[in-house]
């Protein structure tokens, strides 16, 4: 459910857009002046990151009010809303040729599988990866494995009606922990015969990244967390996980920097390298939101698309 | 306190050692076909690796006894005796012309500081690093940071004799985590401007594993952990820091192959690559040994070497 824009008008100053752009909007902007963004190793702008709270950069206000009273941005895009005004950090100017009400699952989940496969965990051919959580941003991460030529892609859930789904996004093997008697780590790393080499936490919950560092293998195993866990904020683990050569590493958006690296991954997807229409399992209107709130609550989509009133 | 080694005897079917061949001896070993001594990417071999215990992998018995009881071997070494018997894969056959008496420190700490510097976090020119206890270990991946280029070295450790000791290494700056109002991790974020890029846990305590991560910046901050911690074995963190970009990874023998890398490694000291001789403070008679113990515990030493009686 996030935003694609056709730009309206511009503020003073800016000159990198016009208006009746197309643009992807997104929640960590990129300013290209910080150490974060001068480096190549960073998608995390000190300026445009997280940080921020529901205020413009430039001025700590709000451009949403009632009544009088000021209504905070939400993750610096404000989504839900026929109108915004975003930061130009935080808008991406793509192909104008490509559908907006298919790419603007660029903006989020579907891009951050897809970096973290390929940017954070730069997964090497033949590799084994297993996957903790086949939500959109699980999926992506398949599908990002599945074109670099991993061998085996074990993903985890346990709702049993996305063992089918899985399958079209790359999953090779799919494990519902809850029907085995064993910890899902066990049988993984048995099944791998001591691990896999990738593993990815696609939930957010704490324990299943400390699950997911236990499931990958000695030496070289990485496990890569995406998820915004809810509750418990403290990820623990055995240092011995560590010291026989496991890595933890976050991923957030992918490793993608949005202004430079969004442009060519609408392109890429024109060209069809990957697949982004098939995570779209429901369109619904403005006033039926609250219906894919409570498709998302009951696992039952994988991405809506909300369309504004024309 | 290791074992350097003139080789006596060799058992049946061992082509690759004669009587007379310098040898050092390591806890970890190499067996070169399992899979992780396969794999270029890792040194646990899963043979001869940590978790065999103090009995020799063929027969599971042990070469020591005292009065028909076994004596237990200690980590695959047993280094404090006049002989012993050791695993081939746990003997590395080295320069004859190389001084055993010094080279004998490549077989534990000070080869796991250079390889956590060069091999594990590969330490790029000009970069800032924090290193946690500044004993061999550290003190090591000092001296690995500088030939790397490191701009900033900055040593932590509370006992203040560490200071000047610490400059010979490459330390560039000294911090007394007692000498401040505020926690570590926050001095070093003030003086490096968000974290440093690099940064070393080298104590063996889980806490400082935790500060080690907040000590080390967002985008690429890499925390690195060589200790083997004494107490609590958990490390605890925050899922936000490696949301926002840190990485922790776990360093074992600085991730050398001991039989593939230490015969070079020990060509480089004779080239004078790198300081060990500099690491010996003391060199003690066996009958002494128990004075070598308070030293280290006491924090008087930095390496002392046991003398056989001849």
């Amino acid at each position: 459910m996030l935003l694609h824009l056709i730009v309206e008008s511009v503020g003073p100053g800016i000159t990198e857009f016009n208006e009746g752009d197309h643009v992807l909007t997104v929640f960590i902007g990129e300013c290209k002046t910080c150490r974060q963004c001068k480096s190549d190793k960073s998608n995390t702008c000190e300026v445009l990151g997280l940080e921020r709270r529901g205020v413009m950069h430039s001025d700590q206000q709000t451009r949403f009010s009632i009544k009088g009273k000021p209504v905070y941005h939400y993750c610096a895009v404000s989504s839900f809303s026929e109108y915004t005004v975003v930061h130009s950090g935080c808008a991406v100017k793509v192909s104008s040729i490509a559908p907006l009400e298919k790419i603007c699952l660029l903006s989020c989940g579907l891009s951050a599988g897809l970096g973290a496969a390929w940017n954070v965990a730069d997964i090497s051919k033949g590799s084994t990866v297993v996957i903790f959580g086949l939500g959109t941003v699980g999926l992506s991460v398949a599908q990002g494995a599945k074109v670099r030529g991993a061998s085996r892609i074990i993903g985890v859930d346990t709702n049993p009606e996305k063992c089918e789904k899985a399958k079209a996004f790359g999953v090779t093997e799919f494990l519902n922990p809850n029907d085995n008697n064993e910890p899902v780590q066990q049988v993984i790393k048995r099944i791998t015969d001591g691990g896999a080499d990738y593993s990815f936490e696609c939930i957010g919950d704490t324990g299943m990244i400390t699950t997911a560092l236990q499931s990958c293998c000695d030496g070289w195993g990485l496990a890569v967390t995406l998820g915004v866990p809810k509750l418990k904020p403290e990820v623990a683990a055995h240092y011995g996980l560590f010291l026989s050569g496991r890595t933890l590493k976050g991923s957030l958006f992918g490793g993608w920097k949005p202004k430079t690296d969004l442009p060519s991954l609408v392109n890429r997807y024109l060209k069809k390298e990957f697949m982004v229409d098939e995570f779209i399992t429901h369109n619904l209107l403005f006033e039926d939101i609250n219906q894919a709130f409570n498709l998302m609550k009951e696992g039952k989509c994988l991405r809506s698309v909300i369309h504004m009133p024309k």
